[in-house]
């Protein structure tokens, strides 16, 4: 099965290559080429076969056992990988933990101490194995994750997600400035070891196989606990390797405050990034709630992204980013978990927090006055999660939607799984009643997207490959 | 087994009988008596067996043939069931649909026209069955609900509570004025279906046992729907039967404006309700999201209680109801669902959202200059959920601890569940590093607030009866 070069998937296809634009394919195809990982066509209500389908996609004749058929359920769908644009993979030693704690204080009791114990690389090895594990679970194909200061416990973060299979980038944080004694690095480790995390990353990758799953992504903690010689370091490995880059920006106001009184000599906390070159196309910033309109504008004309992390924003208190905002002027803007600001790694979980931020904010415009907003409506979180975040990382043109040449990163969902927090269609007269079956579609979709768990996310792909399934 | 007439339950017991305290009995034991329904002593690390236990807790000889004990693992823990006190049944038509669309639209394309068709009482049996199944399984062991205008749907509701075991409060929907013709009532009609249906209900229970689990409820849908004369027989109603009494109050600027230009006599929203006889100690108020200060003065003063629904205050753009002001006034404050406004029928959701909530709030006074309030914390959210919700329902001298004399609505939490979103402790070095046994467990608490869902509830109990397992 798994061996045959094609494989056709048969049944519902939905995704949103447009903000705002629900595409559902109710009786599609779709053909994945596994050597290459990538899709080789899609087409809707095809009287062809599934050979035929992947003869007249690849242009020459395709015997029937190379192709792999795999039909879909009319409870299924099939849809592009959820993309996690900001996450923290040893914050899980503390996931759901301390949120009534002062930022400050949650810092100090629990994340640094917490990946201050990644210098024990064995560690490491035990703990990332179960976090990327339930990453996966949660439909997650590709995710920015944070490691910790530490060379090594980097590399193995990196290997265990190459590993399991899933698409990642992987920074090893840098803090030489206002960190605690037992942890933080001297400018010069900061320096060297993200160099070396670099090389060792893209060098343990180059034998397996075509497809590089995990890129280094260049990490700045945040303004505050970087020096003027890191970010100028960093800005120069960025712009040397053509990395990507990450870091936290504008998330609350003692953070801004703390950020801005560090680099007196630049106007706002974004221009401190944009000075040492770390706010470009490349770059994603996480949070960006208190953006001041200078910032907004340099932040469009860098063509730097927003993670969005609601779940994060509201947890820790910081107030809720104005996204309709940075959409309507083009700034390009995912969805992230922020574990352990958020409490879930479930990007599930994101697009509905996405909805209530965007409604509370709404209500408090409103109550105060204000410009009456659109809502953020459940095709448009799944564009966020999906297509959105692929922008975000970068690789809009590469994955975040279901179309030809794309990378097949996508999961089965599975909205009658046992028990599942999705009530049958039975159980919903309102998706019976629908006037077409695009607009039941539509409805389930957005169930989907409201009441979903790990447990509808029947199937897991990255790259064509199989890393999960219940 | 289930016929011993005592049970003892073995191992962690966790509860909250007032807001802010967590209380673990890390090595406790509770027995119930399951004639009475009822707990009848709590001990804490007690070296006598579960028979002489019970022996001492009722005062005579108990024989262990008569006793049976319940042992939980090192990873369960017992609380009190979690209270909804407010949810309508029959909007789990649309569960998670159409909350993109203004309220008016919404309450016209999908509340009006799904609850109308409960006019169908083989609707109403056929589909109340599985939402009930479904509240069930969240944990839910005492709800009010509100059914629609019809009195045999209603009854059916009711019924089928009564043979699932769940502990409620059922209201017939009454709404005389303001509602479309294919969904209204005659005033006459609506008071003579309430009083029969209060009958009903408790004429079906008087020879079933001597616990009544399912309570009639005095519900006006809200102040839009209901004419002065309706409203006036509702209060009568609610005073000949000394009943409890629901309903709206204060969830968004335009209802508040069309309750109150339909009463121009009537300073304000809540004084309508006040006005006849439906604001008092035995009500439930739910959203107060807008209330004046004068409302808020009467609410106290009435002692009256608030329905705190949060999932769906943010998925109207109804705006945040300040809770911590109503808990510092005095206001007993409980958690609803509110489905279908709200978007899931989990009050495990619910303490989320209240958490969020809380913290939004937080967020846009600092960043108003008003003042700084203390974030929801999650003992506090699970407080909400029990005994608070409890003495929202009027019934905290009954239930929402585990106290003795208090009747049994328990849940049995497994934090261990299989595929859980709950981490293990092995994963969560913060609980393996707290200070002592108790500061783990608190820990734990606030992780299962947090992120457990319906498969870390093993075990449901009503009344002292196994409602329901996994
Ligand atoms: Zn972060
Ligand atoms: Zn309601």
């Amino acid at each position: 099965m798994a061996s045959t070069q094609y494989a056709v998937f048969i049944g519902c296809i939905v995704d949103t290559p447009v903000l705002g634009q629900l595409r559902v394919r109710t009786n599609g195809t779709l053909g994945v080429d596994r050597s290459t990982g990538r899709i080789i066509g899609v087409a809707e209500q095809s009287e062809l076969s599934p050979a035929e389908l992947v003869s007249s996609w690849v242009g020459h004749t395709v015997s029937s056992e190379t192709v792999e058929s795999i039909s879909l359920t009319t409870d299924q769908f099939l849809m592009p990988g959820l993309i996690d644009t900001h996450t923290h993979a040893p914050q899980f030693a503390f996931l759901g933990i301390g949120h009534d704690l002062p930022l400050m204080d949650w810092l100090n009791k629990y994340t640094f101490k917490h990946e201050s114990e990644f210098k024990d690389t064995d560690l490491a090895r035990r703990f990332y194995k179960d976090v990327i594990a339930r990453i996966v679970r949660n439909g997650v194909t590709f995710a920015a994750y944070y490691g910790t200061i530490h060379l090594e416990s980097n590399r193995v973060l990196a290997q265990t997600i190459c590993q399991i299979g899933q698409r990642a980038y992987v920074g090893k944080v840098c803090m030489d400035a206002n960190s605690p004694a037992y942890y933080s690095e001297s400018t010069e480790d900061s320096l060297r070891d993200t160099e070396e995390f670099i090389k060792q990353v893209i060098g343990d990758q180059v034998d397996e196989t075509q497809q590089r799953l995990v890129t280094p992504i260049i990490t700045p903690r945040f303004v505050p606990s970087c020096s003027r010689e890191c970010l100028e370091g960093l800005g120069t490995l960025a712009e040397k390797y053509q990395l990507p880059i990450q870091s936290h920006l504008c998330e609350n106001p003692s953070e801004i405050e703390f950020a801005t009184s560090c680099f007196p000599e630049c106007p706002t906390y974004a221009h401190i990034y944009h000075k040492y070159g770390l706010l470009n196309s490349r770059t994603i910033m996480a949070h960006c709630v208190h953006l001041s309109d200078s910032e907004i504008a340099l932040m469009r004309e860098s063509k730097a992204s927003v993670s969005h992390c609601p779940n994060s924003n509201f947890s820790l208190s910081s107030g809720i980013a104005d996204i309709r905002r940075f959409i309507d002027e083009g700034i390009p803007v995912g969805l992230g978990t922020d574990v352990g600001g958020g409490y879930t790694p479930s990007i599930l979980d994101a697009m509905r927090m996405a909805a209530a931020a965007s409604r509370a904010l709404i209500a408090f415009k409103r109550d105060n006055g204000g410009s009456k907003d659109k809502p953020l409506e459940a095709a448009e979180a799944l564009f966020l999660a999906t297509q959105g975040g692929a922008r975000v990382m970068g690789m809009d043109e590469q994955l975040g939607s279901l179309d030809a040449n794309k990378l097949f990163d996508a999961i089965v969902i599975d909205m009658n799984a046992p028990n599942s927090p999705m009530p049958s269609i039975d159980a919903t007269p309102a998706v019976r009643d629908a006037d077409s079956p695009y607009e039941a579609w539509r409805l389930r979709i957005e169930q989907f997207v409201f009441l979903a768990d790990d447990r509808n996310i029947s199937r897991v792909y990255v790259g064509g490959k199989l890393i999960h399934s219940i």
